[in-house]
């Protein structure tokens, strides 16, 4: 607290800057290698049929097709492309087959080719003969559960996969609403949304059939657990597979699942030569796992006439699509961090996830708190007009606090800064002058306000396992072996100025590798906000074991005792008397060079298994305007701010918190992939019918940091990677009712929504 | 000591064998970047010339060329391709330029170019007009110590770079030879071979200028140590400077030195583009350095009436050409490995090192050993038959024996098992019969003997800095993270069997990773027959820590003490109950897995400084056939018998000798890339002139191993990478000699060389 810092909190440009912005940079879809074949994968037409047979002797047979695969090449085996799962042997999650047996989707993969290009592959596919049983399928909830429906597994009676089941009950939710003076409820619905990389789903994989090892450069954001799975899925051993991660562009949770790694591992092993697959953009669309759910919440809050809540009920049904993948984690993920943000005593929440045949779904950027932040703090916003309190007094005054209960049971909160953040983002927007403008004329402006406590890795639900390993070189420069997922969200820069701050380095001296399951340590990678507060801990506490190392070498050189001496500024001096010192470089290069039968390179490693619970918390204000004739939303001004406990990177703070306000309102106004309720096609499936706002779209936004640093943090830092997302779509909610006097309980918020809901309130 | 091996001992396929034979290995000549460039280095047509001007202008502005380089582009800075080399501030060694001021051998890089090909390359090299004043040149060692020789630099008076010195003196010389009854001396020559990889130099370079990192893949054997020099030339940061070590078609020795690496960066950083630079054939000859030196070898060795040696001086000169680069430490070597062999107790030897104008000298198998092993062997030869002994029981009688003194002051012999080797191989070649034979005829027949002893790395004198760092995956196996600068030696294979013996795995669970000093901790990599020796050390010492974290876990699992454990057949269990037990697999996945709030990935990592001299000893017998008319030697048979210590891998160990037979004997019969006296060229600048054997020329042969352990070696084990090239000359020379009476004093011994000796007796 308090030190002072010369690294740290300072904006420095990305480590991989240059190489993106040069084109260097490597990408899965840019890669080649010596002898690399094309796979293309042969998807379903139908959203459920049972495949009969199928005839790929002429696929076979075509010149220039090196592989054809279909389930019948591999042992039939259950896994599940969510990586993140734990028990590999069983229970509901290993739902996946590498080819389908009965389609689930249009898209479910039947078989696929490899061939020497991609013509060749397209007419191989072409020329493969499917005989399918088609059976009627159900596209949503309501109609899965119906008495009488298609049944899509056998598991699953009813189309039900989890019957209810209750998530973290805390207090007495019946007694809660018994005190309550005004109950707010209501039932929400939110869309099948996609992460929208750039980069479309590619793969590649190489087997050797010498050694028995398999290699695949893959976009995943897990690499050691894909690593897992895929061993799994292939019966290997984990040792013989190996996962590089060249740079990523996409990411947003898309790479804590697989896409199409299966089918190209399986080509590689069939084909003994590098396969190369690689989606285009509908088949991006429609077969990419997409947002972790389209849910169907039912919520209720009770509270005190003077605003103090009592009891919070919710029901959240999952609608999974095909297979369960992450619906059920990402319901639970959503009520869980319903638990956090206020005080109250009385919560009971359940999930249920239900089949239905259209891609599953997997997760994006703000995983399950999306839906559930949507519908808590609109319903706040319900309880704040009903007792007549200003949402952001209420909202100063009723969240929880340091030492309040996190998501999770026994966790506790160990810093909050909410409070400033809303003083700032209301002062900032002129939250009172602005609540108290006239209503009227055609172009109505509002206000809105919401806000979330996050969370900073999903310790200790799940196992955050992190190391590093810091290599120091003859010029006293440290090669930063860490495996964060590294998916261009700048956390390869921020762990490099953690290790250059606590050793008197400059960010140069610092060289981060990562991207190779063979040469870095077991590590979770990047999901659930993790990467700088799990990787940063062992990061530092790896850097000040070297640091360690090179005052104990230094004294003994400069011959006086560790205790002494300082490091700053590439070097180790007497803090007493900074005259007197060495060069980090000199130290470095004497622990090789300086023979004397027991040279050894500086070197250290740490382990990091977190269990502190350190949410950030966030502010969101808008101020915009509702057109009552057309339902248009413009937003005026944006406004995030954000408690960040110690920001080690402002800029690549502010530019998640700008990233996120951007795909935020995409939730909020846009984002719909559509799923067809005739056939289960997906109608949205490219960029020409999907709406992302683009910087056009952009609102005037501002993103401001509140830096009160967390004691369980490096250096005081929480997490940034999802939350900058989360509030758009409740402030907009909340702003088009102070604009208009209309809730939407839907998102995207569109225009025929707001008309329809206008027109239903008789304006 | 007799403990019962499970892995090692056992004859397993190298760990690199299939990616070769299925052509899937990639070299440095095979691979390629997306954007790279040809590179093509122009070199003096001059065997000494002052460069007046250059004008590159033509060349850059050919279309497809992207970069010219000459000496005006980067500052003048002294460096060596010796990467061995530990000065870098200056001294003798250091006299290389990236491109050279004085072009000093028919080849010197005067400038470079990048083009899009290699026809717009070479097109541009014709484009560059170089300005010569040429300068009178020496190809001889006796022209160049000539009174008014031209001078090849200034810094070396007469042209001797390093005047006579003396290298280890024991006893009274002088005092020594008075003792003697007999003596014996001769002048002796070698030729200028060269490594002869079937692999021409190579090297790719990459520059990021926006990080300022440079990436080099490159065919050194010394990773870091390359990474050392190359750093210094650039005046860059050494963790700037980034090796790659694809698999390797050549070595020898030849990757102890640098090729085009420096040119190669060059032009990368020109260019700001991968560059490759690929030597052609007679490029590769006439350009790569070659054996360490040409010498020429005065001894003396004087003996009493019953044979005890009492006194050796020698004299190696040693002819260095255009830079210094190996010839002085080769011919330090050469005189420090006379040392041990024999029981004298007086010795002084010393080496001069003069400059002439054509290729400079590296290393080649068997650094400098090779020399003087032909000059001691023969005269100890000429000793014998004067003092009327039998040569075998000669050495028998007065080779040192363990205790006695190493090469280097103060070591001492580990381990001797000579006697054993000498006794085998003279009852397999028939010693005693076939010495009986009468020499009449036209094919007269004749058997040799000669033995030596090497090393096992070259501590103490050297650094030799070893490590590894293991990391165990979930299925129990593991990834070997090491630095031997593998050229294809069979090393990383046997390392593997160290660490698996320890561990109690199989071979195919030990992953060898290897080639990239971001990655790998700083290592000396291959010279010196260090391999195995050194790196094996310090790969068991990381396995037996492994080892002992394994126990630990194991026993807290299953409830009992460690040392209650054994750990086998890749299980863990209790010694007295084997039933009792768990696998390896389990007990690496509980450790990532069985998350309790510290889980952490099972790693090890060792780092040794060897220090103990372990001499692997051998002996050679040839049973050959010299033709009196034609004065054509044929080989009938040949015998190595090595002392191992413990053959790891008896097939690779095998390998290793049987290889080396072949290149012994290309040295002692046939190879001379002939320096032309009239200008310097080299005269066998390919394969079509310069002859190494064939399988053709291989002679009936057999290698065979003597195991007795070294105290100090790992499991036992001592070199065998150099040591089975040594003996072929001066056992051939021996059995020429008793074949036919004369003794030829120079190598390759050819037809010519016999037929005029045989001539100058009369014959």
């Amino acid at each position: 607290m308090g030190q002072k810092l010369s690294v740290v909190g300072k904006s420095l440009p990305l480590k991989e800057a240059w190489d993106k912005v040069t084109g260097k940079a490597q990408y899965s879809t840019t890669m080649n290698l010596p002898g690399m074949l094309v796979g293309k994968i042969l998807r379903s037409p139908h959203a459920h049929a049972r495949i009969v047979s199928i005839d790929i002797s002429k696929a076979r047979a075509l010149p220039g097709v090196k592989a054809v695969v279909t389930a019948n090449d591999f042992p039939k085996k259950l896994f599940t492309v969510n990586v993140m799962h734990w028990q590999l042997d069983g229970g509901e999650l290993m739902d996946m087959y590498l080819f389908a047996d009965v389609a689930r989707y249009i898209g479910d993969p039947i078989a696929a080719v490899a061939a020497v290009n991609e013509e060749i592959a397209k007419e191989a596919l072409a020329l493969i003969h499917v005989e399918y049983e088609v059976l009627p399928a159900v596209f949503t909830v309501e109609d899965a559960v119906k008495e009488g429906a298609p049944q899509i597994r056998d598991n699953a009676a009813g189309n039900i996969v989890v019957p209810p089941m209750s998530v973290f009950p805390t207090g007495d939710m019946e007694q809660g609403f018994k005190e309550a003076d005004v109950v707010v409820e209501g039932t929400y619905t939110t869309s099948k949304a996609i992460q929208a990389g750039m980069e479309n789903a590619c793969s590649i994989a190489s087997y050797n059939s010498g050694t028995g090892r398999l290699t695949v450069w893959s976009q995943t954001q897990l690499p050691h657990m894909a690593r897992r799975m895929i061993a799994h899925l292939f019966d290997m051993d984990e040792g013989r597979v190996r996962i590089i991660q060249p740079y990523a562009g996409n990411g947003f949770g898309a790479g804590t699942d697989l896409n199409c790694e299966p089918q190209c591992c399986a080509l590689a092993i069939k084909a003994c030569a590098p396969v190369k697959i690689m989606y285009d953009r509908a088949e991006d669309f429609s077969n990419r796992l997409t947002r972790e759910h389209i849910c169907k919440i039912e919520m209720k809050i009770g509270a005190k006439q003077d605003g103090t809540p009592t009891a919070l009920k919710a029901k959240y049904t999952g609608d999974a699509g095909a297979y369960m993948a992450k619906t059920a984690s990402g319901a639970g993920v959503a009520l869980a961090s319903n638990i956090t943000c206020y005080e109250i005593p009385n919560i009971y929440q359940e999930i249920e996830v239900v089949y239905t045949n259209h891609v599953a779904c997997g997760a994006f950027r703000g995983f399950g708190g999306m839906q559930s932040t949507f519908v808590r703090e609109t319903l706040v916003d319900e309880i704040c007009q009903k007792v007549g309190m200003d949402p952001v007094e209420f909202r100063m005054k009723f969240h929880r606090k340091v030492g309040g209960l996190g998501w999770f049971p026994g966790t506790k909160i160990t810093s909050c800064a909410l409070d400033k953040c809303l003083e700032i983002g209301a002062e900032k927007i002129g939250w009172k002058e602005k609540r108290a403008r006239k209503k009227e004329g055609i172009r109505r402006k509002g206000v809105g306000v919401a806000c979330m406590g996050w969370l900073s890795g999903a310790q200790p639900m799940l196992l955050e396992l992190s190391n590093a390993l810091l290599k120091f070189n003859e010029d006293g420069s440290c090669n930063m072996i860490v495996t964060p997922g590294n998916i261009g969200q700048g956390c390869l820069g921020s762990l490099s100025q953690i290790a250059a701050e606590v050793l008197g380095l400059n960010y140069e001296d610092i060289h981060p590798i990562s991207y190779d399951t063979d040469l870095t340590e077991w590590s979770v990678g990047t999901h659930a906000s993790r990467g700088l507060y799990c990787l940063g801990l062992a990061v530092k506490k790896a850097a000040e074991n070297a640091r360690e190392q090179f005052l104990r070498r230094a004294a003994n050189i400069l011959k006086v005792a560790p205790v002494e001496l300082a490091m700053g500024g590439k070097r180790i001096y007497v803090a007493a008397d900074p005259q007197k010192g060495i060069s980090v470089a000199d130290v470095a290069k004497d622990a090789i060079y300086n023979y004397s039968g027991n040279s050894e390179q500086i070197t250290a490693r740490a382990s990091i298994t977190p269990t502190a619970f350190a949410p950030p918390w966030q502010a969101g204000f808008v101020d915009l305007e509702v057109d009552m004739e057309t339902g248009q939303v413009s937003i005026i001004k944006w406004i995030t701010v954000h408690d960040i406990g110690k920001a080690i990177n402002p800029m690549t703070v502010e530019g998640q918190l700008d990233g996120g306000t951007g795909q935020g309102i995409g939730f909020a106004l846009y984002e719909d992939t559509i799923i067809s309720t005739e056939n289960g096609k997906m109608v949205a499936d490219g960029f020409d019918k999907y709406k992302i706002p683009s910087i056009l779209d952009m609102p005037d936004n501002e993103s401001l940091l509140v830096e009160e640093e967390d004691p369980t943090g490096p250096f005081g830092a929480k997490s940034v990677g999802e939350s900058g997302i989360f509030l758009q779509a409740p402030a907009i909610a909340n702003a088009i009712y102070d604009a208009v006097g209309v809730r939407i309980r839907d998102v995207p918020i569109t225009p025929e929504r707001i008309m329809s809901a206008l027109k239903a309130k008789g304006q």
